[in-house]
């Protein structure tokens, strides 16, 4: 055929996501849309902080347009980067400045680029990810030219199993993604447990005599429900690369605004922010979007309400639980992993579906036999939901 | 030191735009901005149309937060590819429909996505630009595997030399990308050159049993100076992809808002269209920037105003060739490509900074001896810098 085989397969790959927003848009025509219970999309459902549509009206009537809609630097503009470097330093005592800041179009941004400065292709490099894990981890490890290896969980808790990960590295281990609040399972990982982590980090990088890079996913991080501690891993290992994303802490995931930060005390600092510019422009980004660049400078104590979110968490987990449901309450993000209440997810997605129930099977996810049920939904869903998953629940109990 | 090379070089190569840049900056503060003749940057002096900026406040007012600053599907809202399919369909006649059209991050997602698309990595795929040529396309063809093959223009006007771009072509050319109007030349490909070109790529796929794709890359469609016909490649040869970009023809170049348009015509039109998301999704694109989806989708009859680069044009041209200047008449974009006055543009580029002129000398531009002058800046500063251009060629003539 002649065009590039594996990014026709991506493009091919059936969806499940994708399959059930499609579904559930058909369903809720032939039912009313109040009568299909959708859990399946991450799309946050809190508004932007009213902050945001402020921002953007006092911009558009003072700026020039000019300069409010022209290029910035590749690595987003000084200003704003300053902000960001200011807002760690004072939230998390990281000695960081503007020149450790590069700007992008969001988390999946982020982390490509990312990953493709520190990978090696054809050198064998591996990259370390936690399951449950964000499906699309491996497409960007892959397109870097690097290897996915998993490390399982502790069972029950789903926090990482030290020992586990320990094992899983070797001498071609280039790599670690943390995600904490984690998507899937909305768990947070524990100050004692990534201290752990950092420690085993430091061992291996010394006995191997390379640098293993710890790469931080935390658009979640605002999205905590406890107060459980979410470490800023650049204070327990100095090879860190933050990826921020404002899509969740703002509600803006459309809008592609996030930023890599590089610890200032990594190894070589800056030419891995050297070549963490020359991996976006590898990958074509020319400069994050401008206004929001601007929008999110301006916005840096504006909170989404996560109230919301919280009261889902609650109604959800508890009935959930009561029903007979297992799943690790959730101290963030605002997703529950529930487990399936047969082997085969899948099959169990099937029957939850002929309950009007639209959950995420989520054997990608690097752990089988759960479903992800998205909550980021009105609280409305949820308490109509609620007499469906109990049905479905003593269905299993015939 | 266990990083990527590739991008690590990227990163940090000499980049002598930036480097103008920063001198650009430190000169004015020196010497006063008025009296620094800068035509170092290709980005739209002219603003953005109103209706731009009156759309987003529209939008603002009206459209709920969570869909306005929501995800999009990955290839774009559904409504605004179909109003982008119509307008291509009324303007150029192609039968497309939105599903053909595929939303990005501008004119450098574009190219990326559609090169990674096509390109076979490992299979010793090459690509032929002509030059003079965007310096980008050089990292966006090799990040996706490919081989860069330059074919040199015609003598005199810079035209494609089609017997020179048939000579290139091998049993290894994938893609062919035209430029049009030209960055940084402005020239626009004449019609009979066109469609010299789409006659020898229809013969020479037959001969190799191979497709080769063409892709059109136009972010300067709209900025023609002269009633010259800009051909849309679609009409001329089906295996063709289109690049646009909003930058431009909207002057929104860090909004980052553009489209891939794959023609309905082409053979696996549906396989080559599923590439090019899957290419977007290994690249890190998630979707592109909501809220300017819906603003160009709401703009598309909008203009921005090019009597002012028409002027620009117009001026620096008379007089340069006045003063014994060497360059193309452009009909389109806002840059002329002039002869340096002695054969190495670098040393000519050192003797114009020193009369307060800064200009891109341009060997990585495919063409040897030439600088960029990018006239898309205030008509004042033109009025002001013809006085240095022609004592800059006195020198010469002493």
């Amino acid at each position: 055929m002649g065009i590039n085989q594996k990014t026709l397969a991506l493009g091919s790959k059936r969806s499940i996501i994708r399959e059930i927003f499609e579904y559930s848009k058909t369903r809720a025509s032939e039912i009313g849309a109040e009568n299909v219970f959708d859990f399946s999309l991450g799309n946050p459902s809190v508004p932007a902080p009213a902050e945001v549509n402020d921002t953007i009206r006092q911009l558009l009537d003072s700026e020039s347009s000019v300069l409010l809609h022209g290029y910035t630097s590749a690595q987003g503009d000084a200003n704003v980067r300053g902000v960001i470097a200011d807002s760690i330093k004072e939230r998390f005592g990281v000695n960081i400045t503007p020149n450790h800041i590069y700007m992008t179009c969001g988390a999946a941004a982020s982390l490509s680029i990312c990953l493709k400065a520190v990978i090696e292709e054809g050198m064998n490099d591996e990259c370390i990810v936690f399951a449950p894990f964000f499906t699309e981890y491996r497409v960007f490890i892959e397109n870097a030219g690097g290897k996915v290896v998993v490390s399982q969980p502790r069972k029950g808790d789903l926090q990482i199993d030290v020992a586990d990960f320990e094992s899983r590295i070797n001498e071609n281990t280039k790599a670690v993604i943390i995600n904490s609040p984690n998507n899937p399972s909305g768990v947070v990982y524990g100050e004692e447990t990534i201290a752990a982590v950092c420690e085993i980090l430091k061992k291996k990088s010394e006995e191997y005599g390379r640098i293993i890079y710890l790469i931080a996913d935390e658009p979640y991080r605002e999205l905590v429900y406890t107060d459980v501690k979410v470490p800023y891993l650049m204070n327990y290992y100095k090879n860190t690369l933050v990826c921020y994303s404002y899509s969740k802490s703002l509600s803006l995931p459309g809008e592609r605004i996030g930023y890599i930060a590089v610890c200032p005390e990594m190894e070589d600092a800056q030419e891995v922010y050297l070549s963490v510019c020359g991996a976006g422009r590898s990958l074509g980004y020319v400069c994050a979007p401008s206004l929001f660049q601007q929008v999110i400078a301006r916005c840096q104590g504006a909170k989404v309400d996560i109230e919301i979110y919280r009261e889902n968490r609650d109604l959800l987990y508890n009935a959930l639980t009561e029903y007979g449901y297992e799943c690790v309450k959730p101290d963030g993000a605002f997703y529950l992993f529930v487990k399936a209440l047969e082997e085969d997810a899948y099959a169990f997605f099937e029957k939850a579906k002929a309950h009007e129930i639209l959950v995420v099977p989520c054997d990608d996810f690097g752990v089988n036999g759960y479903v992800r049920i998205a909550y980021c939904v009105d609280k409305e869903r949820v308490e109509r939901a609620l007499p469906a998953f109990k049905a479905l629940s003593l269905e299993y109990k015939k």
